[in-house]
């Protein structure tokens, strides 16, 4: 099955290259009668967007939405909802520097492997532009996830390089903390070095990694399906879906190589008792080093994941490379790049939080009801 | 969808509860033609099995797999194989000191959430008892991508607390070698240490995380999909589908947070440049901190990937928790478990790794032909 | 993606072949809580059983289900529900005369084009043999269908050659009036007729086709889907999708082929008005020409499908056909097979009926709730 | 599963309503390398477009389709296409004399059980105006099939009312016999009856149904998927989800109900013997009452199926209907409709016979290779 499609009720399939005409999504599966127009989507799109501040590219688009089907009088009808977000920035150049040759850390060989040749007029399919629809999608998901059940998904910058947000309740963070900086790190102080860092390094012509945690709150228990389609599954595969992330975790993550069973299990207690606010249910842990699932099954507990996204690749210092043939050359990758991904990531991994568990909400309700 | 399906064109259906009559799984959508017979599934499912060495649990299963249907005369036919493993151990005993609490960092109180009731005679279906049929299916997936493109597939314990084998190039690491200690660790020395350190944890009734690391060589460039269904999604979805996996990262992984652009892009060279065997390929790249996958295709680069596997949750100590009411009380899981999941753990994430693979190798071909 | 499954939330996957060990289905999405045990699924067993009467094959098949999986304490847990079905009646004999002839009608030939080989001992996989399955899958869907709406699913032998029954009333064909005689169908004194021309056919060593009509009666209104999953669309693969149906049609069918809109129409009438008891909605129509659906969305009229099924293509006369390298040649299938495969027909009919409506009810109540 | 997506490797998802800005698809799954442009799609959406003459409705819809990704450089990259076709003749006007009636025939009840509501300005999702983006993917279909295996869908008007087509040899039948009359009946002076029918039919305010014959001549043996997802099956489904289709047959169809095993099985015969050619198998059959399916599976001769279409349920006739509240009312059904639905059912059933034999020659050469 070609991979343009993700979910499986709550089903986002996507179409666009970076210098195409535009992006499209068709969002199929939304209950009928939500409230919906184009300025549900255009925050989390603002957020993503090219050229919002100073630590992001300064490639400026738009990213204004067209919902072309699937609402009528305001509110979804419950078919399917197509998405259209043209291209602006197309600028047309002279490619002949970079057509032949692969950029380092890119998808350019890769393509061309897999398909025989490639749209070189940048990343293509490859390129992060795509997200733009995804985002859009999860903004449909989010509202969805909110009216119905009271959640909240909110994503943060938590590291960038070495600098290290001081984050002592996840589930606490609201979105106002998030935008109240330009690198999106509910840790003021931290924020200002993290700015300070990224603007480094676009002097440097170089550019730096970073973390992004997302949190989720107030899922029911019981979302998740057992063995392949565990929630944590679907969440992981959809955070690796995104581009540049190398390594996701939840709750303790790679903190329970070196743990131990006596301390590293969670106590149940009565919800009461609980510090965490869980919505309905009247169970809880204490903590939550589970982060918010047990057996790939929501418990109740905010669900908490991190993504480590890489160094932007496109850095304007020329390096050593090879070119189809497999010749050793040069390349430098010019043109306008974010020095640092993570202030833009964060709206991507909240969309692809909110469809999954869009999606397992409806997967679980047909099956075992609403109750 | 209900949750028992993995991939979409090597195709893995399982069912079955860790004290039921048995396990099934059909595997679908295997080529016809490749000699099979239960011989090829021994290995793994012994690799796996309970009570194979002093540092897994002593719960002892004979794991004999029957081949149900897809096989003529040695061969695949090309329809859907059914592979059947019963229950052996399923010793009957009294359930009321336990079916109505829920275990510290068990899927009892999330199966109870979300189906309202649970086989409480043990994990039900959240056992990692599951496991034995996707062993099985790996195991043809293993065949498969070995017999069409000579792809091996090797994992080994990386990490036991804090203890961390010394694996200079992960893609020469033997099955021979992983094989030669029962904690499946490469490093002699190193696997040494850790078998004391499990021994030490079973005395004072406790248990230990780890992380494997997975790896597969000769994996041709091109496989995987763009946007949703990468290569790395597929596989980190593959590998946090499995129970205790708590964290999955690839390549550099969570070393990306701290790095630049400048030292992390890889550098394409001549295949013939390159210290790693890749195959057919005749570009490489120097190092691989990219992990065999770009844009989440596939390089012709080893792919390496670690997991981060939690702590066993059963542990024979008295500890508090909450009963189906949501009372306080407290609970001892007694039993016969293993104190680190990691030695046994290795075979499961080889088999799911063969699974995505196999199934990313048919996608692949499906579309852009063999060549 | 691999042909052997099917539904998406109620969703059926199968494997087995005609002389293999047995034949296994993986029953998965059903919801939680269904009181199940062997008992609900050998009535229909019994209905689908070769040897059950003297107008079927004389082959004898006990074909007695084990329940593997996803039942407890004799409820469903939610879980995949494996059911195994094991073959008796294999006699071990001499292929050699049929190994490398293609039997006409058959699927022989086709399997050989497909996969190189087959297995020669029979049908394989393309045996009927597969729907012991089927049917076993189907009355667990049944059973969901009539505990949650009341809905009732009857199929009938409607015409055997020219012998046609007179059904007034589809709707109000009972269980009991098919069952009152051995070629099911509910017109007695054409079921005379039809077992006399079974019996003729017997012995002129030829077999002769049918039609077989299976309705739906309390099918609430708002099931399908729009568009490419219209629940005629997915109805009329799963009639295809059985052995020997040439045709699919539901209400008026091919008899619109020569209606005028004016009289083709029905027309919307208070459910009051209708002779047609039509469950809980209010809005009812008259006649039913529409066949219980209108833009491939269930109204709450009663659904009414019919099917071609071929005349058995296995007849113990010996007649031309070609061998494996294409050389003519001659074969006689013999054996013991049915001269009208309708009586056996109809419970696999049923049987898909039941999955789809299961699996749609599921699709609906996941996106538009329960009301 | 939302029901806007059909096929698995060759995959269609559609959105779009008849009075909203357009119709969107996004093809999937498209091998890259195969040369594309818009013309290529221009020639079937003007097949399939209202307007195109007297027998037709009068509405005019120009059907512009822009590609708006998938395709670089004229051919296609393999990456997702997505198509946008605008709607133009979108007329406002006032809608309260039917927004709270119901269509007789229409979907109009269905949807408001379905989701609560809908979008009464037309057909909204249920309007065969969505088949315009189906015949646009089609036509994406019948190339590929074309160049990788000389496959040529033909299909013509067979039946209107009592009219019947003499059509000796269904696979001889060209497109241009076919378009060389309006209502696209290849018999030329049955063309002359069926049109001047079409035309009274106008003239009395009523509408005629007919049936439309389906051929795809070269298609290889082999394709197709035992059990669920027979060719047949898929084939079945595919033209049961257009709108208006009532009955679905192929071969012999419901012709089999009367036949006997001995004279209904086709006989294999050397390739060399047939009349039909049949590309490059080396085995035929005399004649094709199979229908060109054995076991679901292709046999490498003609696969002909035929569609029973129901006449528009569109009349300007006063005729009794209910509204919302199930009370009696009237309703004529004023506009400009199709008195007969087949001249313009012909491109839209070689689309989905397209779409499915695409979407099965990738399934069959992903598991059995290109030989």
């Amino acid at each position: 099955m070609p991979g343009n499609t993700f979910g499986q009720l709550f089903r986002v399939t996507t179409a666009g290259e970076s210098h195409g005409p535009g992006n499209v999504c068709i969002v199929d599966g939304v209950p009928p009668g939500l409230a919906l127009s184009v300025d549900d989507l255009k925050p989390d799109l603002a957020r993503r967007r090219p050229g919002q501040s100073k630590v992001t590219t300064q490639r400026q688009e738009a990213d204004d939405p067209e919902i072309l089907s699937g609402v009528f009088e305001g509110k979804t009808t419950g078919t399917s909802i197509a998405i259209l977000i043209r291209n602006q920035d197309q600028r047309s150049r002279d490619y002949s520097d970079i057509k032949d040759k692969y950029r380092p850390g890119h998808a350019d060989y890769t393509f061309d492997a897999k398909y025989g040749f490639r749209d070189y007029r940048g990343g293509g399919r490859s390129s992060a532009r795509e997200t733009t629809v995804r985002v859009a999608a999860g903004a449909i998901a989010k509202k969805l996830l909110h009216e119905r059940h009271g959640i909240n998904i909110v994503g943060y910058v938590k590291q960038v390089g070495e600098l290290v947000a001081d984050i002592t309740a996840p589930e606490l963070v609201t979105l106002e903390q998030v935008e109240s900086n330009i690198v999106r790190c509910p840790d003021p102080a931290m924020a200002e070095k993290m700015i300070a860092l990224i603007e480094q390094m676009r002097r440097e012509r170089d550019s730096i990694g970073g973390a992004g945690e997302i949190v989720a709150s107030h899922v029911p228990p019981g979302w998740g399906e057992p063995v392949f389609d565990k929630l944590k599954a679907d969440l992981g595969k959809a955070m690796f879906s995104l581009p540049a992330v190398m390594g996701v975790e939840y709750g303790a993550g790679f903190g329970v190589v070196t743990a131990r069973g006596s301390t590293n299990n969670d106590t149940f207690v009565p919800a009461s008792q609980s510090e965490v606010k869980t919505g309905s249910a009247n169970i809880a842990t204490d903590p939550n080093r589970h982060g918010g699932m047990l057996g790939g099954i929501s418990s109740g507990m905010p669900i908490i994941m991190r993504c480590a996204v890489k160094p932007t690749s496109s850095i304007p210092q020329e390096k050593p490379t090879v070119d189809r043939d497999g010749y050793p050359t040069t390349i430098a990758t010019m043109g306008r790049h974010d020095p640092c991904l993570l202030p833009r990531f964060i709206p991507m991994a909240e969309a692809m939080m909110a469809i999954v568990l869009a999606d397992h909400m409806l997967r679980h309700e047909a099956q075992c009801g609403t109750k």
